[in-house]
């Protein structure tokens, strides 16, 4: 892996050690009381009664739980869209993303029209390597195909460790790829070893839907999820997972937003497939009802593709595939606009910038609609927090694990008062 | 409806009367025993002992079972391909069916590039009306989408009787629609009160299987297998019910060949999706394994698309789900090419012209099937025969049932040597 | 069919004629215009302009649905119920029932301990003969087993015209019998040709949910439904459909009440199970949120087995089931207790006496349900309240069908307004 | 945990240190390079080129793969039944598992009538430890229900760690429980923290379809398979899950052999409830088809129960199940009898003393049909092999991980040549 998903580059004093005590460790596999020590950001010694040098700082944990740091698998920091950016950008986002105990995220690479990939990837190295407060690592979009971009994507896999590439089935005539470039583009992610991502969803449906709806004198944010029906994400991820199949590609689908989606992607994975899905923050949290708000600044605040689900039992469906395996991880797809942004669509929903945040709220929410209610055990917490991620993006076990001779990021979880612990960011608080 | 979907002009004796006594009338809803008398070519009366006026021609079919007449819903006769034409024309094709007990076939008009639609159903009619020695019928198959093809749906719908337009989700850069398109060609169809049929393949992902096999060297009919896999089959089928449902519009897939393709017909249905599913002959009476023959005219004797399954339990499934309901109807997808003809593509599986017969089949191997075997009863069997099949395509009660008023298109059903009775065939048995 | 499935004997003047003009014939399978005339009980003749013999009564139902009568397949009326009697006797319950558009009900013999078969059965046709108001016919229920009871079912149908048992897999040490003993009833019907029911809870977990549940101090009506999880019922369903599988007997699960319940009977029809489902009024009409009413009589007034389900979405999913036609009948399970019968179970819900209304509600709310939301049409409405139910129980097409030949039970729809018409209920309205 | 499941007390030499060096050490959640040091049956170091003390005896492992030990959670060695044994004592038993990569054990004991569970506890913990050549752990079968087989469960569990009880749905007459009782016993298990175990057929069925094939004449091992059908099986498994999810209890459904079982646990799963299924080596590996073999003793060799499915494609089905966490943990039932043992039952299936083989051959069968076939990787072979079982039967991370501290049971894996490494069995080989 390539240097930028190290660390940024925040000034570390080299005496820099930390001996964590009695807290109880929570793996994806396991949990058991032990002390931690950690030098240089990497743990060193995990056991009971560990002698250290002196001098060390120690925190003592009895009676708390420690956990591998949150990995936020999607986010979109100061995203350009149409002259606009989200309103995070990497300094704001990963503040908030640690804030809600997550350690690191990957954010997306989202090449303008007429930009290599590689101009691209460049750009948003230069943001986050300046602004981030936490590790992060980088998605690399394809929104158009020819012979230049397959030769990026070989350089990016070589030479900077990128291993996930996203293409869209969906916004038609901007990012959207036809069925027989897909196929194309899974077959070079397959040879390069790397894994496809899709953002699933018929943006040939989505558009026709969108002036249907749109001729019928429907304008505010209503709009935006009648015309992408749930059955629009499901049907282009079903389309996904046979591409996928044909060209013998591991799948990853980002942002599952109904139950019907969720359900092609277990009924994929038992027919042997290899695809991911990964439930976001918003949908496991809330669902679409906000889009009837009569405050058209709540409702656009929900406008995200595939959008939110009108059904209401959406999340808790969703937060128990999360906790049966039938999905896998989960991200914040953080991206939002503030109102006077959005209101470039107050007269057409379908002008509306998409995006939500998140990143905070990620692991509070999943805890609190998964472990509180009983879905899951924290040991299985901490896998769709961060383990399972570590390992589908080729991090783990340096990351997603608390052992010996991975990264010192750790979360002293409490549903209440969470706080990141790490050799490195400990010191770092002075900032 | 209109006249062409009428009689063919066989000479018809206007004395024409008919009396078949005692045999088993089997309905799809109940079998009773009971006199029929028919005249000029309708059911005129139905009862215990009727007393008929003298010199009626009588037939005794004590102990036998009375059906009406089968209806293929999908032949091909003497379709065009590359200047070729299939092996049986409206004369050949139309004997068969009777021969096999099969009173009525629907064709497809398939418009050349350049050609309107209603002039290429003026020459369908006029080979038709040549040649038929049964009832037939016409689908209208939409090649391209412009504002001239909307008109002339329209006005043969309206003028012509035409009820039902098939698209293509297949044959890249010759048939095939795009999603868009089809959106609204479906729109258009539901506005006419008319149903969709779909040719469900996902031509961008065949396209692509193809170069890659040939690029493998593999050049013979098992190529054809392998470069349409069954989930391309099944994805079209899932896509095609997606946007039925957003344009609210009826539908119907042609050639259901694949187990995977039959389950989401079947869980569409359940889910209040208006689908018919058309399995054919040779998906019910047998599967892929032919591609693998040794010998080369065997092999491609098969190729039709979607292609037979190679897996060898699909016959069995597609009978079940039929005589349960899940699927609802039978064609034969009639369209043989001899040897010869094949042979054009002898070094490269994809130019092989395409098609099957089977309209003398199809009852006798569905009695086989699902009657021999107990998955169905004789009033099932003619649900899947001929009673749907005139309900969807609204010529029911004229057609699929023995009813007074209805036409005088019988079988006399015996699995081993079955006779087509009508006071119209009957009488043109001197030919 | 034996005599007691015949009229009741209401008195009859001869020169009973009717004729009906105009209206629209709704039968399962179409729906046209056309004259009806009836004459002593039975339809004579169906067509354009009947001329019929002078001074016979006409009714004028032009712009009028005209149905197949009503069946309720599912009526309790005066049941006894230790000492009690169920609050409608057939006087009351029939009347009711023709209120509701049905003109046939068919009723249970439970016989009570140490009562023969046949000697309830004589009771039931007593009671049902000096009091009801129309059609009725009778299933018998098993309670126990035995050598005799085998014979009287033998007694029962074949001199009696019975083709109908059902057997009770809940009621632990009153009516359940264990699964050997199911196993044996199953091949005896089996052996008769007969339909085996099956009342589908399982009585153990029941039993001992009650007695957890009365533990835990709960004792009112939210107790019934607490200790009678879903779960338990399509536990039972499934288990019948595994005995009537081994034992090649169709089967008929009585009293549909939840989602899990309905969709093992789906999906064990698609797998060739000969077996039918029974949604009642209740059932396709409301949920169980009433058991939590603070109005104890309300609450006791739905205490039923199985249960209305607490899931608010069943009445929706079952009416799409009915729809689909996974589910095929429907009854109304008719058996109220008023509030001081009910009032024994005030200190202890597992002594409320059990029943709900509906059979004059069941034909209005499938309407309101199924047609009106646009679930299904006119045919299949009267598929789902008349045809199915004469198929299932060997009336077709004397019942269920508007047909020369059939009886002249005819529904005059009208979802405000119905009416009775027949050749003998229309006479009878003196009374 | 108590004693008994410590190690048998194999002599073991004090300076009995290890060092394995280079291998590939294959976990469940990754595989890596690194040096093992071991040190009186505990790893005791895990690195890149480990120092150890002189004198140390090393092993070359360089591109060799090295796991945690097999464990077998399935066998029945030297098993009474009607006053014969098993074939295989604990001492063949276990080296039959030892030989194929399994390092622990765990057996079932079963209580004849009569004899408390203690009692039996006793004399098994008597056989093994004077015979295992591997670690073993006992379940607890419960053959019959009243106050003292409560109490003997409590003090298994506090004094013996025993945490694990199986009842049976099967054998009428003799282990089988009633569903009231099933739901006591998985109440007191609860309580206990102990987890429950099913053998799941409808005892009830199977008696009387043993009763009709005998009556029909069938009295070779084809009977077996013919009275015990699929169903039955996965009616006892959905039976099972319904009373798991009334109590709150775990469930673990023992011999898995249906696809139709199968699919059942895996619903379950995805409802939520907490249910564990163990395919076993026989299930895994063929079909049923044996049964009909006109060997006899051949044929017999295979009754077991439930039997071997006669569907040819449930080992494929069963092993994806197994690959895609729908299953999670696989055993042998390890229980022969030989062929003048099953002679018993010659003239009537039902006698024949039932029981397959497979302890050796698990691992290697799951390789073969899993690894090899891409199914899954070597991390989920570990996985269903051994790590699963650790967790589920509280002894992980001791057993199932090679990690600092677990137990130093190693299998050094070749599918073809396999060999047993650990710091206590080395040292025996001297036996």
């Amino acid at each position: 892996m390539s240097g930028y998903q190290g660390k940024k580059n925040i000034p570390r004093i080299t005496s820099d050690r930390l001996l964590i005590k009695g807290g109880k460790i929570v793996n994806d596999d396991q949990s058991f009381c032990a002390d931690i020590y950690m030098e240089d950001g990497v743990i060193k010694q995990i056991g009971e009664n560990l002698i250290v040098p002196g001098g060390v700082k120690t925190i003592d944990a009895h009676g708390r739980m420690l956990m591998p740091g949150g990995i936020d698998v999607h986010t979109r920091f100061q995203m350009p869209d149409r002259g606009m950016a989200s309103a995070d950008d990497f300094y704001q986002g990963t503040k908030a993303a640690l804030a809600g105990g997550t350690t690191m995220i990957i954010d997306h690479v989202l090449p303008e029209t007429g930009v290599s990939l590689l101009s691209a990837f460049e750009q948003w190295r230069e943001w986050a390597d300046s602004k981030s407060c936490c590790d992060y690592s980088l998605h690399v979009d394809i929104t158009e195909w020819h012979k230049g971009i397959q030769e990026d994507m070989e350089t990016l896999v070589k030479d900077h460790g990128v291993n996930s590439f996203l293409v869209y089935l969906a916004y038609k005539d901007v990012f959207q790829l036809t069925d027989s470039q897909v196929y194309e583009v899974f077959s070079v992610i397959r040879d390069l070893g790397a894994i496809a991502q899709v953002h699933a969803e018929n943006g040939d449906i989505v558009a026709e839907e969108q002036q249907k709806i749109l001729e019928q004198g429907i304008t505010g944010p209503e709009g935006h999820v009648l015309s992408h029906p749930e059955e629009v994400e499901a049907e282009a991820v079903n389309r996904s997972v046979t591409v996928a199949n044909q060209t013998n590609c591991p799948l990853y689908i980002t942002k599952v937003m109904s139950k019907s989606a969720a359900d092609v992607i277990a009924q994929a994975r038992k027919k042997g497939t290899v695809v991911y899905g990964e439930p976001i923050t918003a949908s496991l949290g809330t669902d679409g009802s906000h889009y009837w708000s009569k405050n058209w600044a709540k409702a656009a605040a929900y406008v995200t593709s595939p959008p939110l689900s009108p059904d209401p039992t959406t999340p808790d469906y969703l937060n128990s595939l999360l906790s049966c395996g039938d999905l896998q991880v989960t991200g914040s797809a953080h991206c939002p606009f503030n109102t006077a942004q959005r209101a470039v669509g107050k007269d057409d929903f379908s002008l509306i910038p998409e995006g939500v945040n998140g990143t905070e709220e990620r692991m509070s929410i999943i805890w609190d609609k998964c472990v509180v209610t009983g879905k899951m055990d924290e040991n299985q917490f901490v896998s769709v927090t961060s383990t399972n991620a570590a390992k589908i993006f080729n991090m783990y076990p340096r990351k997603g694990r608390i052992a010996v001779g991975s990264d010192a990021d750790l979360v002293l979880w409490d549903p209440d008062v969470t706080k990141i612990i790490s050799a490195k960011s400990h010191i770092s608080t002075v900032e």
